[in-house]
């Protein structure tokens, strides 16, 4: 394929909480140009989605009404479109049936994909964004596996077949702010340089069997108190800790090759590498924009290409 | 015994970081009078600890000059007089000999109890005041099984004739408030009496073999999200989760007459009955005012008793 040649086909949002990436896309799936823009979901004026959507998508529209595709939280209830959830196992032909159009005040269609969730006895799981991801990942030589998504929320996804077929949410990032800021075990930590030592040996604990993160956690008290780390340390050791605990957990869901697939490209992705080394699984990026490519797959499946 | 004729051998104090209690205490360990005050170690203006003691022993010293134990946070490095730690397993003859004599400024002569730590390799485990009472059960009848103090660290205790064994803190109260006050979690929780339904559908979640905390927490989103509980279940159901993981780890430590004893008479100590239940432990109730009695125990080993 050739960017400089390739005429757009679509256009696909990502539209978070905090964030959103606009990409106008090629006849393959690739990618031809991007925005990035900090107007997420909660960060959008007097909720005027569509203003933030026309000056988006406006500089890609001089030519040629382009398909659009939006995902991600702007599907939430707080966003623009509330969608329903469709439920595992699913694939792009899924996501594409149960697109959900709108027409904006301008004139412009745009479709909703719908966010996806699991229906286990203990409880459901929500995702909404993170489909597309993976669903762009499985047509770049990972249509089977292991992914995991780092983040506030963390997502493991067991991947079949390039087909979503299980996963669920570990808040992981989350509760680490909340014991970091609002718990005891602030209290001892001291700022410093990312500390591979402490993050090593928090991961080392986490990944235990039969240990209880309840009482493991006691010990990023107790450890810098009786002098056993420094408190430069304690951080990173309460992030190791919890990753630790995550990987324990996610990695071992249904992981047929012991391999799992990395999604991000931030410092947390990099921590979630080194832990999945000190866990002895094998690990992979996968590559940038995979999202585009997930809007490429659906609006395909929905006959939407231009 | 026949505590309206008994004189006084002792004085106790357990003073904690939140509010103290002081026992005047007879020949058979039996608690003659006892006073409550809410001059925990955080609340002493400038740190004046001897104008609380003196306050606090002064009546009952008009006869004879009463040797004086204390026992909890007065002795860590915000209270009174910092004392060094001693190492399981231990019982009220190694306590005794650990005792820290101090004296007053005014001549009064009292026995700081020392802390008690664990030197297991995943980290240390600190307490102060816990092992007094747990000292004082043991000759009540309790010398054998084990024990939990429920509370903001809860602490599993294991006790063999009559002295600690070992024992481990789990973080359990701290996490749920720092969980219900500052993550999304608190978000769709509705006060409300206490939902009974929601405490056990949460414990019997937390209960769960090979199940992951930090997974199994954002049920505590997506089940009243999804409309699976309603929003006054909630507070309840994420109390059940971490009280029944913390059982479901606690419970399993070495507890070979499968009983535990409970320590403390607060609501939270109800919950924890209830949970125990539910995970089909026996449980039974810790008398009152053991404290009083390790405090007697201890200055007995020790030679110090009137």
């Amino acid at each position: 394929m050739n960017s400089a040649v390739s005429e757009p086909v679509l256009i696909g949002i990502d539209w978070g909480t905090s964030s959103l990436r606009a990409f106008l896309i090629g006849a393959e799936g690739e990618v031809l140009d991007s925005v990035s823009s900090p107007e997420g979901i909660m960060h959008v004026p007097d909720g005027n989605f569509e203003a933030v959507f026309a000056n988006l998508v406006g500089q890609w529209m001089t030519k040629a009404r382009l398909p659009v595709l939006a995902s991600g939280m702007i599907t939430s209830r707080n966003g623009w479109v509330e969608t329903p959830y469709e439920t595992v196992p699913l694939g792009a032909d899924d996501l594409a049936r149960a697109l959900v159009p709108h027409r904006t005040a301008c004139g412009v269609e745009l479709s909703f994909i719908t966010g996806v969730t699991t229906e286990h006895e203990s409880g459901p799981d929500v995702m909404r964004g993170e489909e597309t991801q993976i669903i762009g990942a499985s047509a770049l030589g990972m249509s089977d596996g292991v992914f995991v998504m780092p983040g506030t929320h963390s997502k493991w996804i067991r991947v079949v077949d390039g087909r979503i077929e299980d996963y669920a949410t570990y808040m992981t990032g989350e509760i680490f702010s909340a014991l970091r800021g609002h718990t005891i075990l602030g209290a001892l930590i001291e700022d410093g340089p990312f500390s591979a030592e402490g993050f090593k040996q928090g991961v080392t604990a986490g990944l235990k069997e039969r240990s209880s993160l309840l009482h493991d956690l006691f010990h990023v008290r107790t450890l810098p108190l009786m002098g056993k780390i420094a408190p430069t340390m304690v951080a990173d050791y309460l992030s190791g800790l919890l990753i630790g605990a995550e990987i324990s957990a996610g990695a071992d869901r249904g992981n047929k090759d012991g391999r799992v697939t990395i999604i991000g490209r931030n410092d947390l992705a990099d921590r979630y590498e080194t832990a999945l080394g000190i866990a002895g699984v094998d690990s992979r990026r996968a590559p940038d924009d995979i999202v585009a490519m997930g809007h490429f797959l659906i609006a395909r499946s929905a006959g939407l290409l231009l």
